[in-house]
């Protein structure tokens, strides 16, 4: 039994991902995005998104989606507005600045790991005041599902990205987990996608091996990006490979049935631990939960089972994630461990 | 019939390693490298290399591996010695000078794509002659199989490292094709790594889908390639599919017998050319031929097979490349289209 | 009469330094800093530091030696503690960032423009404790005089250092203003520079054209700055028209006199402006003074004299900075016009 | 009596400029280059230049300008061609590479420092032919007076700026001699400029402190520039002394007769040189000589004159450079110590 919740990327690939893989390897294929499968993902995407002047890149990490996306949408003395807890933020290892040459990110606060158009708009008031001594307005990015497991509404990013296209800003959507957020929210990807110029669209922790996409709305900087790619060490010479693992995780909503499945699971899990007392730091609306219980019930679970606990409290903070393949055998065998 | 000569990249993946992966592909593992299979390549690459000290980090591209181990070795204000048509010169646009912060490569002339102790030593002797105006001799990086299709010896070799290491330069091998030049000299892959301190070690071009290892002699500088490898977004989070790749492609000397195949096919392929009338630009001494031949016979083959003609020339110069997976069969339709 | 009081880089150059420049001028001399001069200037910081093994390089800016300082100290994967209205984070464009390579830059809080223990605590509990995925510990940076015009006592900065230490962190002065600290302290630069490893000391606006020196306590990394600061076009060839301002700055403890002569004439200022009935919005310590007063009051002033307007309130943020040249009768003047 | 033939960078500042910093340091200056100086010096370049939309920045140093303007040129994954002996490439430690974000540069060979259209058109040739693979076309620079010390003629120059431009390259000319070039070919500054985008226009050697301009005949991109030049931490707060040199030095055309003067000297050094039996490696057409004659000599003259030997031989290479204020006598003195 797979009692592992430590992340939804310590779950396997989807078998459709697998066997396209495994189909993939038939013979000889032109490399570096030249086979014909990547095609077929660049109209899948287009059509997802309505996007249909879409161009699309793969790569193998999130971190490289995102800090490829963010690379060409800013300049060096430009800044990213995220949250304080965003991805880009907290977990790439300034990859960002890496791969911008140097731009900036700029904290926004917010409750339940979300932005407001309050704390965005305090965040961006005083940047650009102070003509060229200062970095200016670059881009806004959001993470939807957020790091805190919380799901922005369609209004909730609609306001935000209005406010940086009104200030002359292109948004980036950090869509590691935008299947489960489409899933939370009972929408498609193209309601999910709009308003943004640039998506990361994560394949990675909801059945690939190892694929994101990187959606740019406009493809006028296509030709930039490739070169900001392949200058990055991101481009694959099996390229067949990656184009495999999305196209089979696009094909008959895949990629949203897997979400479904996660958030099921997580919502179950949820739904039990608050039974066994445990408080929910955020509210868990995706995969994802952060809650607090006793330290007595973890030393049960994690005898058996595998998840992170984030500080050293009687009550400590722990993080559950659900990946799509989640049972809910698995949860309750959890979920009873936990209650000793 | 399978007749795409483009590259060693066009390739499929050799079953055990597809195998492999697809037994990774069961239930949940840790993410980021701390699966057990890491530690069983770890172990087999430090065996495999003589070095028992080694650290390892694997990566999906053979830029990513070259433009990371330069990054570790050379100071931004240094430079990287390397042959004129060398890969991270020709091929990766500009992804070392990326990686590194902006050092230079130094260009090193020579016959047949290989560095010789006489003009490494007059690319040498210029710099650092300048104190702080001019950059500073930073380190040496050796190509094997060479971009031309030769092989150095290991004479040849070690003349080159013993150089750099009295310069107090350290010394790197791009070895994406470590294994077909492990097999036409006939040598381990200890003996081909001697004298280096870091060797890209090719596993995608020979059998793998996307893996390459970085292999560290002296592990003192892991901990700080670790931080780079997760900045430059080369890290992988479902990292099982990169180790399960590199532990098959190890076993029982897969990457050893698939190179023997790879170069069998290439000296068959070359002395059917030779008996054509075409000219051996280079020697073919791996597993690809630069040759010239009429353009009526290209206009037969590319009928039906693929590579590449490089310019337009009344005897343009084609590029063959044989992967592992090349049969006899295949070679000879291609000689039969070739003969017309 | 002169009622520039926007800044201290509105002043000229003090009678002293204007005549060692032109002193320097006399026929030939060896450029880069190999003129004597430069080894006069090290050993008169060294004196003043109390670091007998002190290196120095001259520059022209601010920003410069800032960056330059902070990218000998940190790692492109690391972070610099520094408050969050520091001059490196608000006012160089990013400069940093561009000079280390993309490390970032971790925001302190803190009343008055000045960081303490438990906001520092606070901003770097988070920071190493996600392995390879978070930015690291990189540096403090401690900026005395403050941004805000007040100033840290040598026990306030003590308190900040020995935190950094005991994390294994470096410590940077931004000392732009270190002569008006060191004046409105009472103490030696010795004292000031207690605690850190590397002091951006400035000369531009207390007295110099356009001279700042960066100081590291231990020389260990000097020959690598030669290199950063080359790299960075920031090495004048004609570098005795740099030595020479530095040298004169420094004798007869010039720079320490046009500090207390800033820091009088702004306390006399500060007086009568509250006498007018300014609020001070933080208790000016130095030569800089930000208070509220009424439009009506600067639409009178501003006809005449210089000085910014911060924001649009009814009662305006006015900053107000007096350099080393300014006499009672202007700071008198000034203070009449406000009256009305 | 000053024998330093070291380097024009040995010189003084001319008298007029230093009587116009002396003028500039009166009272208060608006910062950053917001004083009416950097006006009139802004309308006198484009007067000189010719070109009316002109935009100007100043800067302290030559490596400076080259790299802020090369930043402007080119993206990091492109290169720029320029011969393999420019200053960029041989005498800034790699500060294009820096600024550019490691943009590569492509060496093109060419006898007496000066690439041809036939050496231009081979490095060309191959670069841009690899897709993504290989960086692409970015940038001409061609550097005169060039670092041989001999001098393109506008036709030579013509025929290398039609070439870049017609393969959509912008071009950049390196003038940090770019006066004594127009004092050898007997032409305007306009003459010079012409077929450039933006131009390095030297102070320093010839007659300034430090004060180059970078100077862009069209000005769409002076905003990002003025970004660049802050990030770069190249903008000078007390900016009245750069614009006070830089005025002082265009006005009545004293930068031509500097040059007209560091010429004439070289000249009558290079006639009494060759009267020794110096064998001039390059024909000195400007202020520079490099030849060969007998260490003999050498060893009389280094005893009481400053100058470089480049190399160990019996008839070693050295390197003479005469400054504006070299004057008959010291040049006299100099062939005296020679002849012995």
């Amino acid at each position: 039994m797979n009692l592992n919740f430590a992340s939804d990327n310590t779950g396997p690939a989807a078998e459709p991902v697998m066997r396209a893989v495994i189909e993939a390897n038939a013979g000889a294929a032109m490399p570096y995005g030249a086979e014909p499968a990547m095609t077929r993902v660049r109209d899948a995407l287009r059509a997802a998104f309505a996007w249909p002047e879409a161009e699309v890149l793969l790569v193998a990490t999130g971190t490289g989606a995102n800090a490829l996306a963010l690379s060409g949408l800013v300049e060096p003395w430009e800044t990213v507005f995220c949250h304080r807890i965003a991805h880009i933020e907290e977990d790439e290892c300034g990859a960002p600045e890496f791969y911008t040459g140097g731009a900036k990110l700029t904290l926004v606060e917010g409750a339940d790991g979300k932005m407001t158009p309050e704390t965005l708009a305090a965040a961006m008031a005083p940047v650009g005041t102070k003509g060229v001594h200062g970095v200016q307005r670059g881009a806004l990015s959001v993470t939807n599902v957020t790091e805190a497991g919380t799901v922005y509404t369609l209004d909730e990013m609609a306001a935000l990205t209005a406010m940086a296209r009104e200030a002359g800003m292109p948004c980036h959507l950090d869509g590691a987990r935008f299947a489960n957020a489409c899933a939370a929210l009972g929408c498609s990807a193209a309601d999910l996608a709009s308003g943004f110029d640039v998506v990361s669209f994560g394949g990675t922790k909801n059945g690939c091996l190892a694929a994101e996409a990187i959606v740019m709305r406009d493809g006028t900087r296509a030709a930039e990006m490739a070169f900001r790619r392949k200058r990055a060490a991101q481009l694959w010479s099996k390229h067949r490979y990656l184009s495999a693992q999305m196209e089979a995780y696009l094909a008959d909503d895949l990629w949203l049935a897997n979400a479904h499945a996660a958030n099921a699971a997580c919502a179950r899990l949820a739904e039990g631990l608050r039974a066994l007392g445990a408080e929910m730091v955020w509210e868990p609306q995706a995969n994802m939960i952060f809650c607090r219980m006793d330290r007595a019930a973890h030393d049960r679970a994690l005898a058996e089972a595998q998840y992170y606990l984030m500080d050293e409290a009687e009550r400590p903070l722990c993080r559950l994630v659900c990946d799509f393949t989640k049972t809910d055998a698995e949860v309750d065998r959890l979920l009873e461990l936990l209650r000793g």
